[in-house]
């Protein structure tokens, strides 16, 4: 079995055509994997998510078009693109290309394979209330994170670590 | 020397008193210590900044109003507060209430000692830059702790991890 691949479902894009900001957070949310998002008892097809943190875009994966994108890309329906996304955040091997203001252009590969995304804009409404959650989340994975790497290092007999006096 | 005090200057407080989201965003900022933030080269007074991912309030100290809320708290002018609420944070000890739309009163607890302020809002051409600045550094600070505890899961040789094959 293949060891699960950190940082998990989140990266940072950089943007890739110079106009609009220099960074874009990405991630992913959907049944087949946590990502950062479903709400309990919510089921949702994989969806890729961009913002630069004022706007929103995502896939809009329905079940079907989600199985219809893998048929494009010659994949079989139980292929996990929440694997993929992972394995493409770890090695920086997601890209994207704001196209015009609605739509972005993205790009995840994984060795010799590509696998492409056109993500639209989510409405203001819409989007609003999500950038909230999504703050407010990753503001709690901080914390969480930070306690989980602190009582990891107390437990880490380190030769670099000074004796307590 | 105490030991250094995890999660750093960053919290999620409950919001005291049944209006507004559930919870809040709060971190610190200045001089005193790292904070979530200071831009390279820009020197600023210690201040506290509490938002909802929407609305941000802060502490609005300068250098002079920062030394005259010490003194009113019977501490001297060296007294570091980025220390306090690095330990407040850690403890659960910082909590807070939304008086009406424009203020934040916020208290800070150290063993019997209590420090208060009051928080206004920033206003909205002020906030939105910082609060998109805000997510992508918690983005980023995600993916860099992910890699982190990564990493040092991999360095600890740990009786419940499975033998690779």
């Amino acid at each position: 079995m293949q060891r699960p691949v950190a940082p998990g479902s989140l990266c940072i894009v950089p943007a890739g055509s110079g106009q609009g900001p220099p960074c874009y957070v990405c991630y992913c949310e959907g049944p087949e994997g946590p990502g950062l998002d479903p709400e309990p008892g919510q089921t949702c097809a994989f969806n890729i998510y961009v913002t630069d943190a004022l706007e929103l875009w995502n896939t809009s994966f329905t079940p079907e078009t989600l199985e219809k994108h893998k048929a494009q890309h010659g994949l079989d329906g139980a292929e996990d693109y929440s694997a993929w996304f992972r394995v493409a955040c770890d090695q920086h091997a997601v890209s994207l290309t704001l196209k015009d203001d609605s739509s972005v252009h993205l790009t995840i590969s994984r060795e010799a394979e590509t696998l492409t995304f056109n993500l639209s804009k989510v409405p203001s409404p819409d989007a609003a209330p999500r950038l909230q959650a999504l703050m407010l989340r990753l503001a709690e994975q901080v914390c969480r994170l930070e306690r989980q790497l602190a009582a990891l290092k107390d437990e880490t007999p380190s030769p670099r670590k000074k004796p307590q006096s």
